[in-house]
């Protein structure tokens, strides 16, 4: 595998092939119960605008297991706010600028690791993913995207080597992913979703998205994973009635996810989240539709909002072995972009 | 000492001879100022519902030692906010379940360290540990109890150790020890004086409770003290009077707790801590009914509340060492229940 | 170099010939990229009264390069809130006396940064650094100042770092450093001026401060500064007039902080600082009367307030280059504490 890729900041960015030896790194790590010392000394940025659990703490022992130390950055909680508009006369409540604080931790850290959540509100900036752009711009080390407002490629990631494992690397195209919305309380980023897409359609699995018309993501994200899965030998799929989408599937993934017309119309997208499609939680009774499927979520999950009690506890369930692929996965970016091997 | 314990919980899970042998070992530990990689690439997570001077650090120093390192874990502050009701329906301001949380953890963890105040509001979940039990049933590695609703066992041991430097492991049948009642602005948990209790009843040194009668923690708590005292040949008096329990000390143990009665009557219970019982304050003139007795206090502490300056300032304070032996204790456990030896 | 100071708190405690070896072991430590494991067990305790990015960061990766760990204290958000009051009687919101904090954090830390703004509130505790002082009274192990009420040494180091680089240590009598003010939303603490003025004032550079009368800091640090420049062979000027300030300068330091007045006339201050003396930020057309200056700032920088975006996006900021030689400094201090050798 080259090194040509400086970041790991989209699935877009790097070849199907490199994509790959990642995951049979991550595999080959995960077996071993790898631990060294390859990357002493190095230290990880991680800078977290949200909230985190499962980033924070598995990318934290990533680095733990390669003898390398972390340093958490949280704008507000501890470091400073942070502008992230460039041009913006400083005057109000923002007390640095991104600019300088990404080129500061690249002259601290050996690597960034960036979480920064649409905020729902500027199509054209989450489209384009405006913000992890200028990081890359500005870094002088590399950074890693630890879901940016379209995309979350380390869940992807790690989603995808659960789905090889699941299934054998070599049995995808003879199974069936649904990626089923789901109700929730408050308007979630598309990322996961999106991600989940990017990864199934460029992984040979045939590809189902079940969802209200209402919530399917823009047409520029959904005519690229199509062409993906015409490259990769399978289809994909929407499908707005839940039961028939459902029918048939090897493994269910479960996400909420915010309508895109929330940018012109949060009111309305509310009222279809909370209201008219809440009977779209995953329950026990839907699953019977399935043929005996796994269950992924990325996680966190409103128990008995998006996922009922039964299924989220049934034997299927693997929810739990994708959270901890995030720590296998991340350790084998790491290794590639640090240059050390196995 | 045998590995049969996966988790550090409750004293009341582990035989006396293993906890002596976790202070034996710590006490080489503090004469060595150990340092080693014994634990290199191990993580330790830390779970904090709430807030931590002492655990934190002597945790985070304790894994440094031995070379492993932390992660620390915050809900609602860097991290989710945790539901951990079960069967809840998260429709909510909670966005993940202990359950997951507690599972996860566990694939990226070599050990979670847990603290979660009780609120005093449940007594029966409180007494029954409802929230550890859950913790300690989800985890798939060992956990650490870093004060839960009933119990500090790690501030117990390291008092323990503290009482056996102060007069010897062979001389505690002849001293006596009083923990003392204080008033305090908030109403606290009982864990720490409960905790001090129990570890002072199973060391054979003589135990006096003194406080006022409403602050006497239940009778389930107390009967198993005074059984522990049997088997252990010596006894545990009550006492209303501070002055009479002072009388002969050898060491003092000061803390505030609130009344058994919060659960069913705020109010009152505020009444007696801030206005009847306020002249329980200690300060050295009740100090001088003791036979110049050590003093000693888990820390936090509010001066001149619940302790006055001039006895944390004096000579016999012996609080310090307390706090210091959390680092000792913790690290012994530690290796414990990761099977290192020294 | 003596390993005479435990503390690292006051460049004024240091002689000028360690301060030197302390600069030049760090130009080495840069030069060398410098990774080691001779720190290897100890923990740098953080407590931070504060927000910070470069300064967590940086001493993070210092101990990080040098093989140690840290563990972040921040007293109100996640750790306990900390009166530091002497004599308080404690039943407000403060849960834990300094006291303890520092008596506790010595037993687990080898070494401890404290950053602890003035509030402005109280100037003769901030020009008598009384809060710090307490901290190093209390403390057993060496104490780092990561910015008092009144000082930033490690900025000050990192600075003077960065002229001696610009120019050569032997050529800066030849040089001109202008300390510039410049307006703020908020009333900024005086310590980053009073140190770079102290650090100027002792290398040789000839200064210049430039700010409106009612900026100048306090005549007892003034004084010193001038005797200092006696001492070291060159001068400090004072103009209340930017240009004619700026004309010729080989570097500019922007920097806004508040009037002494602020102390007695708040209200005056912000007028002053906010609407009369708006028009002093720096820009390139200021810029342009000087000796193709360098531009420095010790950040976080208010971009179009305190400086605009055209001086801090051109070839001769060296902004950056400052936060990274805290790093370089930092871990040349930190193993002068430790009695570390390269």
């Amino acid at each position: 595998m080259s090194s040509q890729n400086k970041h790991f900041i989209s699935l877009n960015d790097w070849s199907n092939q490199n994509l790959l030896a990642l995951l049979d790194r991550a595999d080959e790590l995960k077996k071993l119960r790898y631990r060294s010392r390859k990357a002493e000394g190095k230290v990880l940025g991680l800078l977290f605008f949200n909230p985190s659990l499962r980033t924070k703490v598995s990318f934290e022992a990533a680095a733990i297991h390669l003898g390398a130390g972390s340093s958490i950055i949280s704008p507000g909680s501890g470091s400073w706010t942070l502008e992230t508009e460039f041009g913006a006369v400083m005057n109000g409540n923002k007390t640095e600028h991104l600019k300088e604080a990404i080129q500061v931790l690249s002259r601290y850290c050996d690597a960034i690791g960036v979480r920064a959540f649409s905020t729902l509100k500027d199509q054209d900036a989450d489209y384009t993913e405006r913000l992890m752009k200028s990081v890359a711009h500005y870094a002088e080390v590399p950074v890693i995207n630890m879901e940016s407002a379209m995309e979350h490629p380390c869940q992807a990631m790690a989603d995808w080597m659960t789905i090889r494992e699941l299934f054998g690397k070599n049995a995808l195209p003879d199974k069936k992913l649904v990626l089923t919305w789901a109700p929730h309380p408050s308007p979630l980023p598309q990322a996961v979703p999106v991600s989940v897409l990017d990864m199934a359609s460029r992984s040979g699995i045939q590809v189902t998205l079940a969802c209200p018309p209402e919530m399917v993501p823009d047409t520029q994200f959904i005519d690229r994973f199509k062409q993906q899965c015409a490259t990769y030998g399978n289809n994909l799929v929407i499908d707005h009635d839940q039961q028939s989408a459902l029918t048939g599937a090897d493994v269910v993934y479960a996400k909420s996810w915010a309508s895109p017309i929330v940018y012109q119309n949060p009111l309305e997208e509310a009222r279809l989240r909370k209201e008219k499609y809440q009977y779209w939680t995953l329950d026990a009774d839907k699953m019977q539709y399935t043929n005996e499927a796994y269950f992924m979520h990325c996680l966190p999950v409103r128990r008995n909002v998006v996922v009922s009690d039964d299924v989220l506890d049934s034997p299927n369930a693997r929810h739990i072995d994708e959270a901890e692929n995030r720590l296998h996965v991340q350790k084998s970016i790491l290794m590639q972009l640090w240059d050390l091997s196995l």
